[in-house]
């Protein structure tokens, strides 16, 4: 009898992995150098017929059907070749491997083309869904070989989420490393819908001193409206949580210093490379960048007066909250989604936005009811580059772009920073702006270093002798 | 009879530096592979006992006096690593190599090891100031081995700009790519420094109709105050100019797509990589790539309805928007300074940032006479790590941070986008504020993906089981 599946890396992720492929009828098999990692499976497996453990590589590959179906949950960067190099002796030409960690995109196109030339089968997999989603049901972002797929395509579909239509949240998205740049810029779009959740927290405790019990019973709301997401969400559960080590909420104890591992940095970098703005995005990354400066920050707050802040209506405010978090997570939305259209491109990924839509609907830390609207936004027109521009979307923003405006000036006057707020509107603004200054960063650069400009008048590049 | 220096690359900026060398009593000897550029270069030298050129790489080498001391003014890239093959058969062991050109740090970091292997010397050099500053006097930004960077430090002191207390503006910066790194954030510096004066222009013209020779009147008062600098003179010129090709100014002909070639773009990538914040450069990044999507904007902004702009006080405004100018200027060169202070510890380049502040004053294209006050800044203390924090600047800042308020504020309610602004603004705001919401954020990293976090009141690395 051989195993279905094969995982290695027994961490959070990979135990609530293997054990939901279990719950879903497969038989799985798992690797880990930590023996107290593979006991605990086992315990937790219940049946060592279903599910079954080793630390030792040989074992493991020996113990699974022909052709293999490996996946790696293991921490990106060099244990990810580490591990495939110690499995390659053990493989059959043909096996898969699947590796479901945040590697670096060009990492996965490296690995991919190197064990492809070996004759074996390589899928980049983004995964999201922290350790619930594993267990109950994450989002699957799986790119590589679209044949090798078909050998691990039931099992994916039987652990995805399940979207509110019933359909899986996983599906084949392009070639090489398609599925680990869809993850990249999910989590992009995730930094920046942090950010901005941030940010109106901030700006409704800083403003009118609302409670933790308010905060929470604010987001509770917004989570039964257009708002719904996982982020909103776990943000009105947070204010409920006491301190398990004093007294008050624990949300008041928490160190305001974030840390980040990476995903959101490169998919501004990347961006950046590909030419597409994502400064919503962007501003999430530098605010983390900012936070961990804690020392720097407290000693300046010390140096500079604050204004006061000015008087607010607080249910005016909490109305201008709920549009503005809706307005700028829609930016966020269409600045990563305008990234991956041009990727797609650039990379050759032949990318279907529609498709990625969906199966962010359900499992994955994005998640939200706006996905819905989303995914019917780009089946409506699949030549759609900018989510900003699909009529259904023109009509949301119509309704919410004077409270952003609203809030942003009451913040920037107020003293609190909401670069998130002010990074989607003014990327609003520019991109629905016809005529912008450029024109005289051009012309500078002509004056300067006779980098040529075009006219707007006729065609042609042009040079000037400035102040001639 | 041998040359003193030698000049690859005979374009625009190699034979205006050339020039400039011949100007200051040494000789020099160009190559280029186009005949017309080395006629050009000798007609123009006068003499070819002074300046001479010649299109044959053997000849070049064999004019030039021993330890021979080449500089390469040619694009970054591939072009940099031919030219090197091309001559190094005929170079001998001690000669100097000179990259003068906006090339990647990493690229002169891998260069250096290679040239350095066989026993030449080699220094990546920054050279700023445009096509006039290199015939008139640059700012030179050199980095490399100390001991090579004598060899040419007397001709690098005769053709530098010299700022108004008669100090030639080049320095040596520190080893390996140190003089590309400062070279590349001067050129971010840059970018966020055009991309605020075509907010203030934008404002300028969008809100009160401002005219051409307002326009110029106002930058050119400007530019009389502690706003005096080489962009701000030349904006207020670029107003003044007719068109050449019909009626009117040439600022309302020109295309505001803006071009990019790079460096601004690997400053924010590279902030990103050492954790430095930089809004304002990030953001003056994707304008230009927001400009570049002209189409697109104008489908835009036929879709979507722009607030009327408020009117506002003609007079005050020129006031506001010359302080939020000064506010942001400050903060470009502070989050600038701030990632080479990081930088030189991330790649142990031993900057002295007085130094470079001192030798950015005369020459280079961001030269104002803000750098005066950055020097001494610098030079009283040390240690200093952020601008902002300088006693001298806390003053300055104090008196324009209300007019930065309202400024923004009046373009967000008006729908003029001013982000390069905003993110000063709220650079400001955040790196102030002892108290940011990033616990939220940290919070909700714990929640769904147990990535612990710090608490304000005791040490340690803490996890929640949230909602339980």
């Amino acid at each position: 009898m051989k195993y279905d599946f094969g995982m290695v890396g027994l961490g959070v992720m990979g135990r609530n992995f293997i054990l939901n492929v279990a719950d879903n009828g497969y038989t799985a098999f798992g690797l880990d150098l930590n023996q107290e990692s593979v006991t605990a499976l086992q315990n937790e497996g219940g049946d060592i017929a279903k599910v079954n453990a080793s630390t030792d590589a040989k074992t493991f590959v020996e113990n699974l059907s022909v052709p293999r179906k490996i996946m790696l949950l293991v921490p990106a960067g060099r244990a990810v070749d580490m591990v495939i190099e110690s499995l390659l002796p053990h493989l059959n030409e043909g096996d898969l491997l699947i590796d479901g960690g945040n590697s670096y995109f060009k990492d996965t196109d490296r690995r991919e083309k190197y064990l492809t030339d070996k004759g074996f089968h390589y899928l980049g997999v983004g995964v999201s869904g922290g350790a619930k989603g594993a267990r109950k049901g994450p989002s699957i972002m799986p790119g590589g070989s679209a044949s090798a797929y078909k050998y691990i395509e039931p099992i994916f579909q039987a652990v995805a989420a399940n979207a509110k239509d019933g359909k899986p949240c996983v599906a084949y998205l392009g070639p090489r490393s398609a599925g680990n740049y869809v993850k990249m810029v999910h989590n992009g779009i995730e930094y920046g819908m942090m950010q901005l959740t941030g940010e109106i927290y901030d700006l409704l405790r800083k403003s009118a001193d609302f409670t933790n019990d308010e905060l929470h019973d604010i987001f509770a709301k917004w989570n039964n409206g257009r708002l719904k997401s996982f982020l909103v969400e776990i943000t009105s559960e947070i204010f409920k949580q006491d301190d398990d080590k004093g007294d008050g909420r624990l949300i008041d104890k928490i160190l305001d210093k974030a840390k980040q591992k990476g995903t959101g940095k490169w998919t501004s970098q990347n961006a950046m490379d590909i030419g597409i703005p994502v400064p919503t995005i962007d501003i999430a990354v530098s605010m983390r960048e900012i936070s961990a400066l804690k020392s720097e920050r407290v000693q300046a707050d010390n140096v500079y007066d604050r204004p006061s802040v000015l008087p607010i209506d607080k249910a005016e405010l909490v109305e201008h909250a709920e549009k503005a978090l809706y307005f700028s997570f829609i930016c966020a939305y269409a600045q990563g989604l305008h990234q991956l259209a041009s990727a797609s491109k650039e990379y050759e990924y032949d990318l279907d936005i529609a498709t990625i839509a969906q199966i962010w609907r359900a499992g994955c830390i994005i998640r939200a009811e706006l996905l819905e609207d989303i995914t019917t936004a780009f089946n409506e027109n699949e030549e759609l580059t900018n989510l900003l521009m699909a009529p259904a979307f023109v009509d949301k923003i119509h309704g919410t772009v004077a409270s952003v405006r609203r809030l942003v000036s009451y913040a920037v006057q107020s003293g609190i920073p909401v670069p998130g707020l002010s990074n989607s509107m003014t990327y609003f603004d520019a991109y629905t702006a016809s005529e912008l200054p450029l024109n005289l960063i051009q012309a500078q650069r002509d004056h300067f270093g006779s980098h040529t400009y075009e006219r707007n008048d006729m065609e042609g590049i042009f040079h000037t002798e400035w102040g001639e």
